[in-house]
């Protein structure tokens, strides 16, 4: 069973967190590994915003995955020791249901009529993956980014459902800046006018996609990293010219724009508006009215918190203060600091600074 | 001749820094004080990228300035001393020739057929009101952000011409980090179908220039600012619902709505493109060759660098650096690092921190 792309869909109907209902819910997964006989060394991973649940290759899918440098044979989330799922969140578009799906109620897509979204109704599909599986108790849920808000609401809403987490570049609740640059991104993306109030065809607002990819972009890396990486290096002249004198003109203009364009048609506009919105939102203190209360929720036995110096949008002080958080009598609580140079991305290229971190905890 | 707001108009084509010349190139200015007999007491003043000439009250105009805290009679610039002036920048839309002028020689405004924009093109207009005023050599030539960056490049190549510097929240160049934040507001700006390639009628692309504003305002300020003034606050409740669920929720999205609603309207969508391209292509080292070369060519007596620790556009290590490039035999260097929150902006807003340090060295 590994490495296959499945799909669970839910008999009965989806309650969303923050109102309205979902019926026939269907929510995609990968998994690798295989499980043991008494079900005690499953991982679950969430992803953040834009992965898909293809977060390694496999025989059915030799594509290389979001974190192919992280999970498989011998590697720091070890496939030969584990069994993992990734699952794709739902309001993403990758074979789980989001506002690009098909609503069974109208024969439509649901476009803005998708509920609003909440990290909580990730995690509670997530949840229901588990129980697809037959898994009562994971050995750990792991997330970066969005993905640990996810195992975080995982962790408080189903207690009993996991040993430990496992926290990357994440974050109890957003602060004002990243609902800054995430609600900007999502203000362009509503701007272009193939968006269309959400009734586009296809992926939708491809130019506005293009231009919130780059300030995605800025968010997700540092400027630390720039500057050492391109500084003030122009353009290569092979660039496009355009027909006015604002085009590219720095090396660092050409690279966001390489990575504009790798992304738009991959993801759609109505999704990412969703999801985006749904980081915002998310605050643990809602469960029990604060962080503490909600903290006294958790029934873990292990926690890993990484946090990364250069990261702008979930900055490091906020991973200090969830493992702090997280401490509790009886409970092993690790917290590492990384100095990696990439910003909030980090987790996906500084593999090796990640990569002993992740390995020793989930030996330990 | 306190606070009048006047214009000279160079009687000789000014040719550009980067190519073409310029006819009748008019540059506004306003002024406070009174010039002494020797003409020693004069301060310059560079502004930033939209502020006008109008930096202070004067009994002519008595609507405050954008650094009233800063200018006046007692006050840290103190026109009972001094005799201050302060240049609407080349480019600019406030009485300066820029973009959204009238060409003399088509009787069309420039539109995109304005050259490049260079600093230097600013601080050679900056010189050519001194002259017009009849001042052989100021006291000083003082600017913030984009107004430090021409105060360095009029140090440069008028080094005769001033006695000392003060750079505020500047650099010597732009790093990339910077240049995309531009960048993607020039982006954004072009991408409104309003824009036009630069032919739009009145101040051009406003949807455009609010999300463009938007991002400024997201590199002017500091993350800790928002963190300590906003935190999770909702926006109050009479803020206008729009007809899709991803308006204003937060405070932080009602204050930066707050704020690009005040700039739209207020500044020359082309005029806007064009100072914020020449931020990021000034490099104090094209002057030599390197910046030691730059740096030698410079006459100072004294030097105020002046940066905020909170600052992502400009951030200190760069106020750090150009205060060690300045460092020369006999020259009187300060160095200030403030601790304001307001980031970039700070040097606007948090007088108390910024008055005192311009005040000593004023008076030294």
């Amino acid at each position: 069973m590994s490495g296959n792309r499945r799909i669970i869909t839910l008999d009965k109907p989806f309650a969303m967190h923050r109102g309205g209902e979902l019926h026939g819910v269907e929510i995609a997964y990968e998994n690798w590994g295989r499980l043991n006989g008494d079900g005690s060394n499953a991982i679950l991973i969430f992803t953040g915003l834009s992965p898909s649940a293809h977060a390694a290759s496999a025989s059915t899918d030799p594509s290389p995955g979001w974190w192919e440098d992280m999970i498989g044979p011998g590697r720091a989330i070890d496939t030969d020791h584990y069994f993992v799922v990734c699952v794709n969140s739902l309001g993403s578009c990758f074979g789980s249901t989001g506002p690009a799906s098909v609503d069974p109620g109208t024969g439509k897509r649901y476009r803005l009529s998708f509920p609003i979204l909440s990290i909580e109704d990730i995690a509670d599909c997530g949840a229901a993956v588990v129980d697809a599986l037959g898994i009562s108790r994971l050995a750990s849920v792991i997330g970066p980014s969005m993905g640990g808000m996810t195992a975080l609401a995982f962790a408080c809403m189903h207690p009993e459902r996991t040993a430990s987490v496992v926290l990357i570049s994440s974050a109890a609740r957003a602060l004002p800046f990243a609902i800054a640059m995430r609600s900007l991104q999502r203000e362009i993306i509503r701007f272009d006018p193939a968006w269309d109030n959400g009734n586009y065809e296809g992926h939708g607002a491809d130019a506005g996609m293009h231009l919130a990819r780059k300030l995605g972009m800025i968010s997700y890396r540092s400027a630390l990293e720039w500057k050492q990486r391109f500084g003030r290096e122009r353009a290569s002249a092979d660039e496009p010219v355009p027909d006015h004198p604002f085009g590219i003109e720095f090396e660092i203009e050409s690279y966001l724009e390489h990575h504009a364009r790798k992304f738009i048609g991959s993801f759609d506009a109505n999704c990412y508006l969703y999801l985006s919105r749904a980081m915002d939102l998310f605050d643990l203190a809602d469960h029990g009215g604060c962080l503490d209360a909600a903290a006294d929720c958790l029934q873990l036995d292990r926690a890993l918190v990484i946090g990364v110096e250069t990261d702008i949008l979930f900055p490091l002080e906020q991973q200090r203060e969830l493992a702090g958080l997280l401490q509790a009598p009886g409970r092993e609580v690790e917290f590492e600091a990384l100095p990696s140079l990439q910003g909030h991305d980090s987790f996906l290229v500084d593999m090796d600074r990640f990569r002993p971190v992740v390995s020793r905890f989930l030996r330990g």
